[in-house]
Order: C-alpha cells, then structure tokens, then sequence
C-alpha cells in the first residue's frame, strides 16, 4: 500500500517535510502541497515532483486521493486543520506547537477521545532521534540506575529582535519538555524559570533556565538559548543513581587546520534532526498504513500538556516564582496508551 | 516509477539487502528474494515481505517482473550473475568482490563497452558513508590544501581460523582501496605490504599494513586487522598541505559509569554503515529509475582495479618487496566516467 | 630563599599537602607535620620526610623555624589555626572552609584588615587549575563575548551516609561558588536551591541544584551530586554572547577494549586537581617569598562570601523559595584586590 | 640535599630548561647559564635568576660549585659537552641527538663502561608524559593483550626551507623511535622508508612514513610530517591482541564558536610536552641526589641505538628498499638495565 500525503504549509518546515515525503518516505507519495503563497507553493511543488498544487488549506482534507496530512502551515491555523482532518477521518502530523495556547487543544481532545481513537500526532521529532531512542533504551535496560536529573540545553543561532523569553519557552523549549517526559515517563509538576538580565544582550532574547520537579520527585533543568550566535547545539544528559548517559552531536568530520582542532556546528536544527525528522515521517506513515499511530509518536494529548508546561513556565518566568503545573484529567484513549 | 528488485542470495548481506530494499528505499519493491538454501531464502521472505521466492539465481535477471537485480550470493558467483543481468539488459548491484580474482572481471568489462553503458555497480557503500563524503567535499573545497597522505585504518572484532593475511587484503582491505581511490581521485601504482609475526597471535589473523603510492606521488597506508578483538572500528584521516580532515565514529550517546566515560563500538560493520547501505541502495534505485548509473557508485571498472591492487599487495606480502600496479588500460565507456 | 612549611593535619588532604610540598614544591621544605594522631602524623612525616613532628597545633604558629602554615585539619580549627598564625604574622594557607559557618570568619577579616595586609589564602585550588585559568583568559580576551551564564557540575563517587543535601552545599558547591564568582569577576545577589526527592536514592545524598543570580544579571547553575557513583567528575561550561569555553576532563588515555572505547574517571578530586594543587602551592610559597599572597588566590574575604551564599543556599533549600544573598560589606583591604 | 645545575646553550631548548630548572624542579638550583652568545646568556640568566653566567662551555664540568650538568647547545657539541662533563665525573641530561652520527657516540659508551656506571641521560622527554607513561602500565598490566603494532604520528607547523626528509627523521622521528623501543620493550630489526613526490609540497619538507619490524615481530609506523602547518599534533596508538590505547590531547579547553566547536593546537612542542620535561628534569635531579640515574630516562645507549636506527631509516629512504638495522653489541652495564 502506498500512502497519499498531502503537506499543507510551505515555508521552510512544509518545503523539508514535502522534500522528505517524496524522496525519503518509503510507501509515501507526496500526492499535493498547499499553501495561500501560490509562487512559493508551486516551488515546494516542482522541486519535490507533488502531483498537484492547491491554495485553499480547508480543500486538502477531504479530498479523495488524499490519505493523510502533513500540517506545517502557520501555527494559529494547525488546530482547525487537525480538526478538519479528523471530520474526514485522515490521519494527520501537525508539526508542534499543535495550537499556539493549550486551550485550543481541547476541542481535539475531545473530538479524538469522542471517535474512539487517535487520528493526530504530533511533530517531537526528537522522539526519533537515534540519541534519545539510545538514552531511553538505557534507562530501561537500567544501564543508569533509576533516573535522577534530566539537563537539556538547547542553542540556536538567532533569532529575529521580536523574539522574547516567553516565546523561547513556547515555541522552542516545548522539544525539550516533550523529551523530558519521553524520556523520565512521568509527567512534570512544577516549573520555575529565570532569564538573564545583563546589559550585554540588550538587542537579543536572553537566555532562559527552566527548572522542572516531575511527579517522581525528579528534577529537569532546560537551558533554552534562543540567540546563542555559535550555532544551532542541542545537549542532552540523563543522571540516574548510577550512571550518565549524555547524547552526542552526530559529527561525521573533523578538521585540523589553522591551529585548531573543530567540528562544525550546523547553522540551523534540519541537519542535526535531519534524520528525526526521516524516522518520524517514515514511522508516521507506516501507522497510516497499519491503521493506528507509532506507538512512539506525540499524540494530541502530548501536544495538550507541553503547552500547558510552557504557559505555566511563561507565567513562572513573569512572576519569579515557582508554579504548580496544572492539568487536567486526561481522556481515557490517551491512558491507555 | 517503482523499481521491482530481486535479491540474489539469503546469507547475511542478502538478507540487509532485502531489509533495506523492503523498508528503508523510496520507489523500491522487493520483488523477490533467491537463494538455493530453500529455508533461508524462505525466512528472508517472510521477514521482508518479499513478493516472490525462488531457489534458483540463474532464473531471476530473465523475469520481466524484475527491473534489477541485487547480487550478495557467495563471492564465486557474481560474475556470472551479474553477466547474466547484463544479457538480459538489467541494472545489478553486486557485492563486492565484483569477483574473487581481476581476471574474471574482464569479460564484464568487455561486455559493458560492447553495450556502450554501463548497468553494474559494484557495493563499495563505503561512498556513501557521509563522513567520507564529508572529507571529499573538504577535499573539493580546499579546506586542507592538496592531499598528501591518507590513513585508513579497518578493524573487525573476529574472523574464523583459516582467514589469513591475504584474505583480510582481498576481501577486507578492498574497502579502504575503493575509498582511498574515490577520495584521491587517483590511481595506486605501486604497494608493498607487511604482517606482525608475534608470537601472541598464533590462531588468529595477524595485522597488515599496506603502503601504497598514486601516481600522483601521495601516499596511502591501511592497516588491516582483522581480529581486533575490541570492537569493529573503521578510521580514516586525510593529510593535504594545509591540515587534516578525519572521519569521525557515528556515536549517538556516551555512558558514564564504572568509573568510565565510554561509547560503544558495533560487532560488525553493519550499524557503522547502515546509512552508507540505505543510501547506497537509494541512489541504485534512482539510478535505474534515471536510466544510468549514480556517478558516485563504483564501476565494474573500479571493482577490476581493487581486486587488482589487492592481488599485487598478496603478491607484495608474499615476497616482501614492493610492487608496481599493472592496470590494463580502462575502456573508454570507463574513462568518460 | 627557601621557605620552611609546616602543615597542620595529616588526614587525606594534608598528607597530599605534605607529599606536594616536600616533592613538587620548589623553593619549599616540609619543615614540620602535625597531628593529634601521633601514628597518622608520624606515618606522613617520614613518607615526606618532615624535619619535625609535632602533636599539638598551638605550638606550630609561634615556632621560629616555620616561615609558614598550611592548615588542613578539620574544618571546626580552621579559624583558630589561622588567627594564630596572623598573631605570628605568618602567612597561612587554608583548606576550605574557612570556618564551618561565615560568621566565624569575620574575626579574621576584622584582624587582617587591623593589620592592613592579607595572610590568609584558603585553599580554593579550582583557581589554579589550567582549564578555569583558560576559560578566564577566554573571557578576558573576549573570545565568548560577554559572559551570560555559567554552569557547573560537581560529582563525586560516594558519601557517607550521614552526608546531606545542606552539607553537599556548604561542602562540595562552595569550590563552585568560588570558581565562578572567579569567573565572572562579580558577586550573587540571589539563589535558590533544590533537591530530588525521587524513591530511588533514599540512602545516598540526593543530587541538589543551585541557581543563582550575579549582580550584573548573570544565572550560575550548579548541580552537586555527591553520591554520583559512576566517578568524580567536574565540568564547567561558560556562556557568552557569541559563544561558550568548556573546560575539558584532563583524561591522559584513552583504551578500546571489550566493545567499548573509554576514557578512566578517577575516584576522587585527588588526581583531577593533582596540578591545581601543586600550582596553588608553589604560588603560594612563591607569595610568602615575595611577601604579598599571590593575586589569583582566594582571600579570606572569598572564604566569607562563599560561606554565605553556600549558607543563604542552604537556607533556600529548606524554604524552596530564592533568597537574596546578603553580605558585609568588605573591608578596604579587600576591595583593593 | 640541593643539585647546583649548569645549563649549557641559551637557545630555544636552553632557555626553557633553565626556566624549568629555576622555577619547576624541587631541590635544584640554577647556578649557572652558559652560552657563547654573551647577550642570550645574559638574557636567560636575568629572566632565570641563574647565579652565574659564563660563555665558555669547556669551563663549566669541571667547576666546583657545579653538581650537575643540562647540555642544550647546537647538536654537534653534544658529545664533546658529554664527555667533559664524564671527565669530572658529573651527570648530565643531554638533549637529543646525543650526537648528529651514531658513530660519534662510541667513545660516550666505551668511557661509562670503563667507569662502570652511567652519567648521562638522554633528553627523550615523552618517557615522561602521561600519556605515554599511561600507555606504558597498561601493556605491563596487560589491559591490551600483547602488543602487536605501534602508530606515532609527528606532526610539526613548519620547519625552514633547507629542511628534508632525512632531517625529519633524524632530528624529529628520533623522538617516536626511542619512545616505540620504549613502549614495546625490543628493539627495532629492519626499517624501510618513503616521502610523498607531490607537486604540491616543492617548497617543504615531504611528509614521511617509516615502517619498522622489531625483533618480537610487531610493526611500527611512523608518520613524520614537519611541514604539517594545521598544528603541533603527536599521536600514538598502541594495538594489542585484545585492544588498543592511544594518548590524547592534553587540552584544557573547547571553544564553541562561530560555528565550530574547536580546540586548539599549540604552535610548536613546549606546551604540549611541557609536563614531561619538568618531570624528567625532575627525575633527572632526584637521579643526581640518589647517585644513579632515573630508571625511566634515556641512556647513552638509548641514544646510540636511536641514532643508528634513524642513520638505517634515512638509508632505507634514499635506497627505497628494506633495511636491517645492525647495531653494535650492548656493553655490560647497559645490559643491567
């Protein structure tokens, strides 16, 4: 069986998830891409060889020749195309955040648990990553002991002079929170956030220290460094009783030269997730094909409690406090998981 | 387009070869799987979803359910196999060694030209590994002036009893030929190999350095240690006037515990080049879709050359001196390339 | 000159004391050892062979053949030690801590600064070490920009049972305080601290991590796990503008072996520091010849302040809210540094 | 006890050794510098605080108030300094070579066998590194198996036009030579030789390789590569029957910086081999106190066997062929050792 994609969105993220459909997906086609920008559309189109090109968002879903959807179109339109997909009954992956407030999410929630399975997942592609899957096959081969902390560190280069605090905990921190509950099991209780304050950075987002304590009692330490200039590094290292497991930047070279010994930092997140993202869309499809999603996928309740992790985590930063985490009782598809 | 693959030969490359064709390779089906050992062949089947099963190879380049052919039965029968997907004008992969001894490499050589293209690639996936693409395009770009040396260095944990030091060349070493080639952009004309003769290694196979001059005047040195016990470790390091570039180990995590702070190296070769093979095997495919061979890939050509290198580095181990290359001119459907 | 040492206690950290400065010290002589424990005391006297042994700390100041003291008894007779060695005004190096709690140090501030010079130096050997010596000049010649975070780790193997979570602070942290108010140049004005409290530890001293603010804005984060098991490890990354300096695990070898590759932790802080030991000690007798303490080491007043945060931290801990850090102000001697 | 120095040559080496001898070497004094250039020596003597400065080298041995004697002038003077010095029956640490020829070295040999002890020390440093001290125990506590192949790779910035590749070997590779008899514990029995013949290098020294045979049948390679430009760069591996170590960089520190992650090369030998030269001059010190040399330095004989194997090496290249390394008898007392 083949499955009948259609990517809606292509701006940078829709025209990699259109490229990699087409080239990388086994079992996939890359049947249409959509997006309001007809010239920027029918590039993404032409490069990655769509059998059709469309303008209108709402027109994808209920196609016939579609059979899932791939939505990497602006942030505020993902819940109702998911929930546009879901009226047609399509399989969807809607790249995080699922709905720019956790709110939002609540009517796929309810729609999903209301259907009697999940339809959505969602883009925490760092879940396919070879060095998460290896930490958490550490943890449950018990190589560390029993989890202890979690220190996630995560560097971009820039960002444009808008960009502020709460945005590098909404929009780039919100990875971090989901591997952390990938990887721990368990879900976070509380949060408190501090940003520097220096005149050094006046012109650039500060960085941002989100501290987390799971229901487990154990502890999450995010660095999100949205403006870090260096290039895009993202760390992680997990502390058990016993032991660390750390992941490792997938170098392929080294350079002598110059005095100096390096390897080269990739300017942006698509080549060091490069091979995540290939992973998730290529186990994304093959839930289509096998009539549920990967077990390992970020479902619509996964997308639901990062967000709400992160709005509590804006407010804690706001209030210098320490807030509790806050949510509600999860619907019972998303338990039985 | 899909392209419908038949691979020859169950053991276990034929197996990762069906695996990969089956799951890991866009616009590929496997059509079916051969191998004489009925069971075998059966368990790879089953396992890749195989369309068909046949026991019999010299029935497979003829069907005209089959676009090309993916030759990994035992060394002995490639040439035959691959001349007869040249009979019957489809595209093969095969194995390497393209076969045991140079001399029977010949009439592919001679029938390709006769056809005037060429339909073999030999599996030297090496090319495709992204750290030795990397060094390339580091070559290219002249980020360490021009090559004057390069060091490959091809350890594997173990090898039965009677694998000896001329078997590591042929069948190991030819790798670090092909790269040194692929990456030089040269010939070798000359190479004079050496073996430890220690007492401590009685039952197993000793180490080989091989040294090897281009005619462009650079040196290449392979250390070929086929029972390193410790781990299956492939290294490479590129000197130019300038600086150095190395290839690094694909390493997804690091574990810190008794006492140690350690990665942990593959029994074999294929984690360290699953990606060299899914890639290999992409470009194949493309490559038959296109009509013509990926540039990248190894000719038969290249696979005479190897073998006949590693024939004089045989001879250059038995007689302790150095010996010069004698390659037979290339056709010219070769020098084009 | 030669300047004649005598070191005060001969537990584990002044019997290595008494080893660097009668072996690796230039211009020093181990000119006597002293300890209640008569058989200890004697035991590291002629291990090191000290010209003298004595029992009793009260007599060693005054003695006119002791130029200088380097106090490493237990914690409770650091102050007194060094009070009586200012009453002779010799020189003194002192192990951390200065005094259990800060307020015991402000007798000796009150002294040093009626005196008008500075004697004390307190054993915060990190200062010596070539990576943090590094990392400073890295920050002086402006190769990270302006300094925005600084993270440190500090593992240790094992403690006794009776170690907590407040000692882990007012014992282990205090070296990281010291090293990044070193590093940043400047003071903390706030901290919070906390505590795992998972299921899984309940005999060992859980992981505590520090969060602090500087006065000019800066976040310092520091875990101290002193039940880490997996070995003594101590990182440090500092976080600029346009870039960050990692200090490096000064790891002599590396072993590949047993499918692994892997580079030795050791048990305790003894060889990790081996050379910051040996260079703070040759700096400090080189500043008891030149008759000023050397300008990198810590003062007493650096003793008081790291007492305090380490203190103020404490008190955080038990609270689980920020605490403002609220320090004397220093003497002038001090603030001429 | 304290050992009255005398270093001999105010050059590049001189200079550092007297400095080493000054400030770094417990229990020595540097009582005098000598150099026939009156304003290097009274440069070096000033900065070193020597207490006398002389230019005549054939006065130094044979002063009173000289213990001991550090011979650093041009290398043909070596034997001749070594000599005078055994006349007054000083110790002394030579720098490499001992002697520019082998043959020079005789009469050194002969005049300790007559006295019945040994005198002088050879200047081969990385005995005394870490690393390879690291290397050294974990062959004898038999972590790799029985070794089986060594790797050095030399690698200086550049040296000066007239520089060649016999020069590289007698002048730099002496150093891999003795440290390769050092780690294996046998000597070397047959050695060939080859340099690169690119266009590219005209104007420096062509890298070269060395290919060593020792008498237990292990191999050695040496790459020495003067001209390499990127960086000082020393490498080692040791491979054994059931794995392998290697030395490390001793680096401090990693920049992450405009894009690359990076640490740095030092520009020439002295801070990479800084710890084995004070530790050798150390040891050499302790040696002169206790009345025989230290166990691990370099003997006359280490020199000679050096010599002649570096005099076969520069043969092999020129001849292009294999040659056996024949050296002289080894007179009693170096047996001893």
């Amino acid at each position: 069986m083949t499955v009948r994609v259609a990517v809606i969105g292509c701006g940078v993220m829709g025209a990699d998830h259109a490229r990699v459909i087409a080239n990388e997906t086994p079992n996939a086609v890359l049947q249409l891409v959509c997006d309001p920008d007809k010239a920027r559309m029918q590039d993404v189109a032409d490069a990655c060889g769509a059998l059709h090109g469309l303008t209108d968002a709402a027109a994808v879903a209920g196609r016939a020749d579609v059979d899932a959807v791939l939505i990497a179109s602006p942030d505020a339109t993902h819940a109702d195309l998911a929930l546009d997909a879901i009226h047609h009954r399509k399989p969807s992956l809607v790249e995080k955040p699922l709905a720019p407030s956790p709110s939002d999410i609540l009517p796929l929630l309810s729609k999903e648990n209301d259907l009697g399975h999940r339809l959505i997942s969602v883009g925490f592609m760092r879940r396919y990553d070879p060095s998460y899957r290896a930490m958490r096959l550490a943890v449950s081969e018990e190589r560390i002991g029993a989890p202890l902390v979690f220190h996630s560190v995560h560097r971009n280069v820039a960002v444009p002079e808008w960009f502020d605090g709460p945005m590098a905990i909404t929009n780039s921190a919100s990875h971090d929170l989901d591997i952390a509950r990938f990887l721990l099991g368990v879900e976070m209780v509380q949060v408190s956030a501090i940003a520097t304050r220096t005149q050094a950075q006046h012109s650039t987002c500060p960085p941002v220290m989100l501290t987390l304590v799971s229901e487990a009692g154990q502890i999450v330490t995010i660095e999100v460094h949205v403006a870090a200039q260096y290039g895009y590094d993202v760390r992680g290292e997990l502390v058990g009783t016993t032991g660390t497991v750390e992941l490792t930047e997938p170098r392929h070279m080294v350079t002598n030269s110059a005095l100096n010994r390096s390897g080269a930092y990739a300017p942006d997140w698509r080549p060091r997730f490069a091979e995540a993202y290939r992973l998730q869309n290529a186990a994304w499809v093959a839930g289509v094909i096998a009539g549920q999603p990967d077990p390992v996928a970020a479902s619509a309740w996964d997308g639901y409690v990062c967000g709400k992790i992160a709005e509590t985590a804006v407010a804690a930063l706001r209030s210098g406090t320490c807030h509790p985490v806050a949510l509600m009782d999860a619907a019972s598809i998303y338990k039985a998981k």
